[in-house]
């Protein structure tokens, strides 16, 4: 049997160059320093990864390059869910020959569909795929996984794990409680990096966080030190870990803010496929300097020319502030004050 | 300028063949069979068209086979939703090849995207689109498209209309109140059955309704009795509609129930690419037996051999009376009793 | 059997004095004021009553006073729901008493109870109340009253209607026609302004709106045209009311812009007993005069001295034109512009 | 300045005789058997403690009895919501004239009131009450208090603390590290049992769990094995914890199961005034056997004389079970099997 799924995986986000096509050569740079900064595996074609905006062929291309690149240094949970069961097997079967660990399959969304709906589709799923499956439970973007529906499916032996990103603890235990007895080797990964740190404590066997694609050194560092019963120190991380990812998640429409973060750090994910506004453009460039801010705190990348005013923990407000420092700064450079 | 989009549309199930591949002959019979009967318009590839279960070549090869079909008897709006932006502009233009009076094209899903976004993604379509598109609005499985929204996108001549199935006749009105004075010419199209008297009372120019694909008959005669003035009958109906509509769309996940009722009017729309659990096919068979009771007080069918119990408005429970006169049926027909 | 519950009820505020107690004198001026612009009844102590804020005594003071001064000239529908079972029909027994028509009961709040549980608390209250009963449903504040609920409570000959703040046409319908073929006497009143007129077309038997303590002139023509069959001309003025509801209902806290709007025809509301902060003092007084301007478009009030700029439907923007109008308009009087 | 509130409250219910009044003498006796099984602290006129189902007059002679009752053994935490805020900061003067450590105030309820209003109405309280004063977010219930309004909040001396009931981790966070900075010595308690121990280890200071009405002898423990850094003891106890919350908190509306299991404790709560239906009772009187299971396994109480089938996570479920066992325990009795 393979070995039981754990530790910290980044779901990452893939670059574009300046037409908007998959940039190879960056996606391989930031797999390896996403590897070089000890994420314990790659978890491409997920929500961060913005699977939905992608071609087949695109996600198929991804999901090679992730698995070339990785070379067996690291674990790679390929996102498969394509447009119907088929499509989906079939993906499995290309993602299998790629070297991929397992795949992750997200819930059917777009239809809310009810639990025994979303039983039938995994069914069909784990008795015919040819490789490990991951469930990708994500209640606010697809069809929910509830907790009998877990217990079901985890009878099928390539089913091997859960993804959850509710955020919901109450939640993450009842599962753990209702699989674990009776399917000890079932991994069991949270998707919600405000929690990190309790969701290993329950019992969490890792964690797929977004964060981890912008600050891996972190969110490893989280993961050990939690393992090493180091909690307090942990739990201090995890506070600053949930200012980091609030100021990412809320401040713009998802997964925006984890690119302006990932442009700090001098990886270049260039501009998503979803267009933005014009007043979306300037909250941007705004957001990326208390991004930095953020960033630097932690001393991983310098603080802005204008320096950083105090942070509220409302980042409308702290967008605010930072604009008025960086207009101040410019003043200055020219003599104006 | 164009004509103003009008009447009834239906928005419609693909069938499907046994190996799941698209029945391309009864797809062909079907439409027929619908503009027979009445419809104004056909609309593939929207939910009820399940265009999300398609590949990308098979949403193309839906909309060639509707538009050849139809052969400028009703227009064609076609569901032209892909990946991003640029998937669906080139959709757009080989649908503008095909013949399609316009797109429709669903607000970005998956992601719940902020109205800026929104904005953001319809504004590059309306930009570049070579053909009319129309706006898909429904909340409960995409991203909102909000009433200042809807005002700002009605500033591009290319988007001519919108089609929303919230159901909420309050919204639909401030969307009128917001867009009709400045653009006469933008279609008001409700995709709520449950409410298409009333809507079309309030304004709406017509309607996209899954019920059309059951009983084009029927969500005519609505719409030709409210043009007329008679508010009276029309309301009786849109009471039998409602009973019909519901039996379909909250006895199974959307959009299995009316695929059930197509059956029972010799179509042949086959098994969904979601596949069914056991105690699904049960249930199913049992809702087939309602449904054809249903319809049968239309006169649009046949009563089932065992006779039609007392409906309660209740769909499981009228499922179980029904299962149980057929169960004595059998008996029956077997001299058991 | 008493007669039917029909008609324009108005939902009205309870003024209060500089202390914050029942200002009785206006009350009973108020109560008139309604009685002569045609209500045909009247709803203290429901939701925009504000029953929650006032004590038991003072509630009973209430349907007091409202009794005495209707007399007789029009039904009153008398708010009871008291803290549990036993209190809710003392106050039942107090104002059969009073000379209530019926009592209104708003569905258990606070906690969300199960439809069982709604069922159990209304049976007690239609076996042992002395006085005709309606239901009152308002999902948004209180445990939802369901098809099957409102149907079995039908059974009660006690319970002689329902009012449904939903806005939900389809399922009043349902409702509909669950029940009037079984209760043709029992009453379906909506408590949604924004869509009176089609819930009058889909059968509904009257309403009682917020709006018909603002505009009571307005709210009971719209009920006499759709009455006479003049649908055209009833949803012209529905459509003028959507938008002096919305900016009532969506501008303040409910039911502050209701309160707002009836001092722009010298009525004298009073302040509330929920306090309000700095910031929502000044929207509030921006917010009356943009109501101002809806109103003297009926020509119910004067305009504003600084006039009325074009209104967006957006009640902040307008707010804020109204504001910049108002200023411009007090620097031209002190000759400063 | 007064001590900072810390440790495990007891939310009780008010146990009520047979004619649905407070039943004093049980109400002292389950004081006592509350504080001889170590809570910190009471709760009285809380969720658990219907609150709302009481009229003003009980809630204070309620707060009277269990101030009288603790007599200094424990702080009690005086619900103190009333109608509107003079009545609410007359009950806490007269709470404070009790003796009561602090009032615990909900968010104003019925009505969703915007965060603007929120502070307004506890600014008031704030002003003048004469007793420290808690929140209570509760946003299943009553509006919810966000993060900037707790900050807002925090700056009035008055106001020592929040209970939050809504169970979010991550919200939690967010209020700690909003507040505790400028004010470390406000309380932050957890009202979700189901997370006790996570919601101590992020740093809450305490919290009134319904559960420790029930088994504070539990609640007491996971408290200070929290405190004591034994994580591992305390989790295995949270997921004990957490299949009791769940069977009493899911199987009947709140709070129904709770005082189903104070009975299998010796404990007289009486019906609640909140009447069941026929087949409430039926479920209840299953339920009751389940949670005498659970708690058998505790040793709290002793299993039933049918045994204790194998529980599934499942309430329903094991519902059936259970009644299944008592009935062929009651044959085997008989001599029938």
């Amino acid at each position: 049997m393979a070995e039981k799924i754990r530790g910290v995986f980044a779901p990452h986000i893939v670059p574009l160059d300046g037409r908007g096509e998959i940039d190879e050569a960056e996606l391989r740079r930031y797999i390896d320093w996403m590897i070089d900064r000890g994420v314990h595996g790659l978890y491409p074609n997920g929500s961060t990864g913005e699977f939905i905006r992608f071609t087949p062929q695109e996600r198929r291309r991804i999901i090679q390059i992730v698995c070339q690149q990785a070379a067996g240094r690291v674990p790679v949970l390929a996102g498969a869910a394509e447009a119907n069961v088929r499509e989906t097997l079939e993906a499995c079967e290309v993602y299998a020959g790629y070297g991929a660990r397992a795949v992750a399959i997200v819930s059917p969304f777009y239809y809310k569909l009810s639990p025994e709906s979303v039983y039938a589709y995994f069914r069909e799923i784990a008795l015919h795929s040819p490789i490990d499956v991951t469930l990708y439970n994500i209640p606010m973007f697809a069809s929910p996984i509830d907790v009998p529906t877990i217990r079901r499916l985890a009878e099928f032996e390539r089913v091997v794990g859960i993804k959850d990103s509710s955020g919901d603890l109450a939640f993450m235990m009842r599962m753990i409680a209702a699989v674990r007895p009776v399917r000890p080797d079932f991994a069991f990964l949270t998707g919600w990096d405000a929690v990190m740190v309790p969701m290993l404590l329950i019992g969490c066997d890792g964690g797929t966080h977004a964060t981890s694609g912008v600050v891996p050194e972190l969110t490893r560092k989280l993961f050990d030190l939690t393992q090493a019963g180091q909690i307090e120190a942990a739990m201090k991380l995890q506070y600053r870990l949930l200012e980091l990812f609030d100021a990412m998640l809320y401040s713009a429409d998802f997964p925006e803010g984890f690119r302006a973060a990932m442009e700090t750090r001098d990886l270049k994910p260039g501009a998503s496929r979803q267009p933005l506004s014009e007043s979306q453009k300037i909250d941007r460039a705004a957001l990326a300097r208390v991004l930095q801010c953020i960033l630097a705190d932690f001393g991983y990348v310098d603080t802005p020319p204008e320096g950083c005013p105090a942070r509220t923990g409302n980042i409308v407000q702290d967008r605010v502030s930072q604009i008025a420092a960086s207009v101040i700064q410019a003043l200055r450079e020219k003599g104006a004050i």
